[in-house]
């Protein structure tokens, strides 16, 4: 209980083999094997170039051993910790060929798992003190879903469901379909597993009265107002987690969160959030 | 000839089938699955929030019929154009758990590829009318460069090499390794290929004039401001292609491309371009 | 909602390739090649030898055209059907050696699936009346969880959790390690999304109370007997899901049902259910 | 020569980690990640609930290796050797939650793998001191072929072909189709390669006659009874293995076996077995 | 039974696949996409360069419409007939950029198995009218066996073992692990299935009649020359299956078959037959 | 910069999982384990039979080890030498059934590949002393491409483009439909990227002319006898790299050579070199 659990060890091994072979495609590291001696050892470190939350050591650690299982590499932070412009993440040592055949697939894991995290640390403080945590969503880059939730684990925030595959969350259209919250709702508890909880979308103060009555667990409560927050929320009075999103930017999220939510969902942190700068350098070569 | 050429289909296909996988598990959607009936029928259309310019289109066809190859699926524009808030960039219509299915998946695909190709067309806009071309780099997300490359191209961009694979890209360690750019330039072109170009980094003008004696085909220019190029641009005078780099932002932009070099690459455009908003609106049911 | 929904259709295609694969290896069905014309042509049907419930039509009509997709394969019978010996469950006609190198896999499918279905259904018959459900279990053949779980839903019982990954399940080693009931579930709900339910295993009456002040969402009632299952039950007083497991033999699950319980789970309708008798008779040929 | 060879490893590897994904999802145990501390130590045992025949201790073993190979895994019986309850078959100490993240599968692998070892060494304790031997056929599970066909080995049983690819089998369907037993017949010899036996099934004795003056090599008696068989072995004198088959039970099973045939093949011991209860033991744990 | 059965088709569309991502890489096609227009539409033939006889020409089909499934393609021959220079194998129309695509692929699985077919059709035609017929090894490509030992029979050869795991072949180094041929032979036929038939390798005729003795299926008689090869036929006198091996050259081959063997196996018809060559010419394009 | 460096490991494995598979199958060698004592110890060797250069010796020490990992493997030569017949490549020394069940695919690894650098090497043998070396083409075996091309370079030859994705080569169809050398090679200078090489086949020296003042980088002489040659190189004059193709044999390439081409590419040496004869021996056992 020190740390995020990371996603399951072959998921991550499955993911870098997929960017190492993007890389490196069928002949490898073509510079590398024309101007660096195959006998070159070096050292090298990952550095944070700006400030930020670190998440993906363990994957960039994997990235250089699956290149080449004798290099040497030490993490020097763990996912999740928040460092300056300069401070070393990583230290790696072996084969100067290995070392830079690695290297940007590394980076690319490091420099966007800790924009994630960064992102959602930084929303994180901004509603500090609330009774809000920051919730991702399944606005994520495909391919990189698991990675991406765990770096929001990294920055202090939750995971909402996984996929269409783990629980249920009824939208708009649902409920279109259905005729109403109620009888979504209703269909959704006839019809799901006991192991399954059920969120239902609610854009109006009458809709959520409907899904407290059919019994949802979670209500989502769709691009209100702080205002109209706070009265859901006193309606909800405990009898269902509540989760507010909609175009929740960072200058209305201290707001949102003082209304009372337990959640604040937001897909920009996972879908736009910038690459952490984070380089590569070599600190003795021979 | 008529805009940018997709990557090879089986490529989309494998990218929309990790995606799906990711988000449908073993169980599926299992909110439509209990509030959907299994006949239900719908129309929906994916059009945009904000304003940007499209990438991925082709890549959201293909997510709706890899769910179901019933569906319906048309396009209303081509990757590349340029699209303004509420234009409909696609039309599907078929069965309604089907459409809820991809939807995620598909509007995940078509919001990160054509934030990259809208992030690159403006670029492209700040220095239209120099010499200058917007040029992308490695720096991309692991598991979707060549989709990600492929957007640049819808933008107006260019692409750099695909990989450490296809053309020799010296940079410093490589020079600090090999003993100087022109130590460097000629092991590259005597164990190179002769199907392969030869690049090199350079940071002063003295390595500028080292690389071109050498014979590089393309210079790299790193962290050079607007006179130093002028002045690189000046020396070249044609023997090579120029390309300025680091950390080249919208605001420098225009200036640097000014100085007259051919190409500004950028990582940006490919590694913290935020999504384009789109979204997916049911446009009738039974 | 016209029956269970099956699982994703590229996960159906995964377990039939694997299993054609497994049975034609490299030079596919020699048998057929050396003995039955190229062109010969033949109608065959897959008929219930025993009386049971029926699943896996849809993966046995993708072998067929996972074989061949000239294959005109209809189904008379959908998943969950109860069948009689002689029925007819699936009608299938073309080229012969393309039958006869789909049989056995189609089969294979059909049996095992159809025998899981009929053993929770013989099981949901034993508890009709009551307020009770069949429910699986993780107990599954390695490889077919997704299948075997949708076949429970066709003999009409319901799924429990469909791995490690989307639900909360404390057992004893969890409550030995946690150091009781309330820390292991306290643990959990601090930890946890709040997308996941928390189910935890009581031994005791003790345990129970322990668990639902807690504020467990289901309680697994273990090895219990009918009086204790009442008891616990009362106690509970719908706070909480109840289910009860451990050795429920067909023998007692009638006493166990009439407790009151929501659930009762049961490995053996997965791990150890015989197949269902089902036989390809070719009813034309030339 | 000491026990059954097991499959490739590749294969099982191939086979564990498909369970294992299919059990830990994209998020892995949350149970653990949530109530388990990260460095929690602990030893444990597999032991058999019930008496029977051990296999897939190999498959166990790679089972918590590949979850983490930092486990501790040591067999005390090896595949083949019959079991009392409570002996112990594997034992395992390292990080708690990696033994609790890999329990279920390899205790899905051991208990389906030994309960058909267990049945085919029941069938063949009745049939001992015949000439008659156990085989299974291709009614398995799919995707478990090979695995399954080792724990028929395991439990003193014989293989009979593996798929379509590697032996001719000519069935009644063929037969039809090519005008009789020994067309049938020919028509194999002249087309198969030299490398490949040709059994047949026959049903009457006239077509065994018919089988065995055109040179089959295995004659498949199905459906006779036991004076059938008993005259089916006098004609066949030598000249042909003879195979019984056709809804022997383990009532019927001597009889057949005292007619003299050689093999005796059962669907039911792959198929239809009964999971062998096996189960895991935390003996210390941190 | 017109002309030898190909592979199963999936293997045949993995091979395909394979070849087609090595070709296209991440970015596909980059002349044609440069300098053919993307509407512009051609027709093209597959012919023969030299004569030969042809193999693999669904594989060829498959690759186009693997690349583009609206190309229309359509065999002027089918494999195991023997062609003349210029005649056509194939034709195809639609999209140049596909065709284009396409041609290398295809036309490197089309030489490649034609030249083993031609290979194996030449010393076919050198033994014509003898007992003997050729046979392949398992010195093949690695990757593409199923595929090449299809080419034999195209050629009009049989086929061996297609693996380690199909039939028994015991060579000296069992022979000396084992102590002799006879404890060999009587090993395996104590441990091996009965669907399985045993070769084993005899460099005198002592080992000959030692392997007769213990009942091998097959000898293989390795490095005799051709009046040893006629006593040891005479020896056999029909009770095996006699296989001359060893060194055998097209200019040895017709001595080797007169002595009366069954098969002459040979690796150079699948390890050293060049290509016949073959080559795509456009008949029209737009 | 020791020779010339191999694929990455990743995709030699993949390779060489592929091949074994293939020899395996789904019960492996079944020979040994009829034969062979599951404890036995032996050593061996592969050696060289007939003269060649070496090429695979790393991928035939990847086979043994990932058939198991226990045995130790030593290679004697590295890829790229020459050797005699008798010349030990390999030892090896561990379990008697795994180096059985990894011989025949390492030997045909290390057969494939030596026997395409030794015919690459008897070629640059031959036009030894001019200023030509010996290039590969895209005529290679499917699946294999990555392979043969190191072993191209192990033979002291050059690589051409790996693929189509890698650089532009403008043949005959491409022209046909650009209407002329000089427009394909400016559409291809327009719309390619500036990391991209861009070659053009040239029949006639009109064509050549027209291909330098388009500013091709590389021409392709096809099919000039070597009066021609010697023209097309004087008048390119160093403008661009000249390649010479078209039916190129042993025979005649020292007079192409001697015409002064800076390349000669041929397909025989990938897709027709005869496999170098290299075989295993036992030197102990127990």
């Amino acid at each position: 209980m020190t740390g995020p659990v990371p996603p399951p060890l072959p998921l991550i091994d499955e993911a870098v083999r997929r960017a190492l072979a993007e890389d490196l495609g069928d002949s490898g590291d073509i510079t590398s094997a024309s101007v660096v001696p195959a006998g070159a050892q070096s050292s090298a470190v990952i550095a944070a170039r700006t400030a930020g939350v670190i998440a993906g050591v363990h994957v960039a650690m994997r990235t250089f051993n699956l290149v080449d299982d004798t290099l040497a590499v030490t993490h020097r932070v763990m996912d999740g910790v928040r460092v300056e412009p300069g401070d070393v993440v990583l230290e790696i040592s072996g084969s100067a060929r290995s070392i830079l055949a690695a290297e940007r697939v590394a980076l690319n894991f490091v420099g966007h798992l800790s924009g994630i995290a960064t992102a959602t640390a930084e929303l994180a403080l901004i509603i500090k003190g609330t009774n809000a945590k920051v919730c991702c969503t399944r606005k994520t880059t495909p391919g990189l879903r698991a990675l991406e939730k765990y770096a929001v684990r990294c920055g202090g925030g939750v995971n909402h469901r996984f996929g269409l595959y783990d629980a249920i969350l009824i939208k708009d259209n649902h409920i279109a379909i259905a005729g109403g919250v109620g009888p979504a709702v209703n269909a959704a508890k006839a019809n799901a597993g006991h192991m399954v909880k059920i969120e239902v979308e609610v854009d109006t103060l009458a809709q959520l009265d409907e899904a407290l009555a059919a019994g949802a667990h979670i209500v989502l409560l769709d691009n209100m107002d702080p205002a109209q927050l706070k009265e859901a929320v006193a309606r909800t009075a405990g009898r269902a987690v509540t989760e507010a999103s909609g175009s929740i930017t960072a200058a209305k999220a201290r707001a949102v969160a003082e209304a009372g939510v337990d959640l604040i969902s937001v897909g920009w942190i996972t879908h736009s959030a910038p690459c952490l700068d984070v380089g590569l350098d070599f600190t003795s070569g021979s």
